[in-house]
């Protein structure tokens, strides 16, 4: 099988579902050394990306949600704020951004459920600011996919912690030669 | 803190000890459409990435430490099979795999633990068939970063299996235009 040929919205909620639990399993009790580097100048670390995705839950996902269901292409939706968590995750620590990231994506998902979303709503169409005009489907999309590419990001920064440390090996070590797509 | 300045045995057994766990959250009950589609011809699934973590574990690392430990530089290690896991994993599900991961990383970091390595081991030399002498450390460090590394060609395949589905916002999802460094 090469590709999914459409978007499912079971299938979507399956990732969204499990991505608090794998940033859980993956980072909670690392050290610092693991979770407070980044790659360096104006780059996040694992912390700053779990603030992040809080902040998506937040003010974003579920809010462009309701803004295509109750006002469609009428309305742009607000830009989303990338650099809010400094702010957000300000004095906390990394188990508390993890409860609080689990916290919000499951009200969030329970308030997507209540939706009752149907075939028929997923071609309904909202304004982005930058991109003109989406879809509800492709918005349920880019969440699934958001959460995707943070992991990808999160891997590729503990990855280059021990960039010096393999030797040699680097060559063959894919993550290492990952160029930094998934920067803010 | 921006990278981590040298290798340390505990901060990688940590990271070691969480990857099964963490694959286990992240895919354990997903469809078939997330587990079984990959990137293309001859690219791995989700499948396969974890069949190809099995093999490292029964025929890789352990082993090249075990060498570096009996005949340093004199022998060196026995190339990776980089596709024995099609042969290893045919008949089996996704779940059988992840417990059959989950309990060869354990055998092999107790085995790891029950060596009780002093600093001065990881200067110790092997090795590599085709990259010629590395440490004891480096072949540590090389496990980890190699997990790593499949988490983060793991999240770019399920990624890729909503490529289409976000429509316009493809322009700003890193991981959809991460080039598969990470392939084998």
């Amino acid at each position: 099988m090469a590709s999914l040929t459409e978007f499912n919205l079971a299938e979507a909620v399956a990732v969204l579902t499990r991505t608090p639990a794998t940033l859980n399993v993956l980072v909670r009790g690392l050290t610092d050394a693991w979770v407070r580097c980044n790659e360096g100048k104006d780059t996040w670390s694992a912390f700053d990306i779990v603030g992040h995705l809080i902040v998506g839950e937040r003010t974003d996902w579920m809010q462009r949600l309701r803004i295509i269901l109750e006002n469609g292409e009428a309305r742009p939706f607000d830009p989303f704020a990338r650099f809010a968590q400094v702010k957000e995750s300000q004095g906390k620590s990394m188990e508390q951004l993890l409860d609080e990231f689990a916290r919000l994506r499951k009200e969030n998902l329970a308030a997507l459920q209540a939706l009752n979303l149907q075939q028929a709503d997923f071609t309904r169409k909202g304004r982005h600011p930058e991109l003109g005009v989406v879809t509800l489907s492709e918005l349920l999309a880019t969440w699934t996919v958001h959460d995707l590419t943070h992991l990808h990001q999160l891997t590729r920064v503990m990855a280059h912690q021990y960039h010096d440390a393999v030797g040699p090996w680097k060559a063959y070590l894919g993550v290492l030669q990952c160029s930094g797509h998934s920067a803010p």
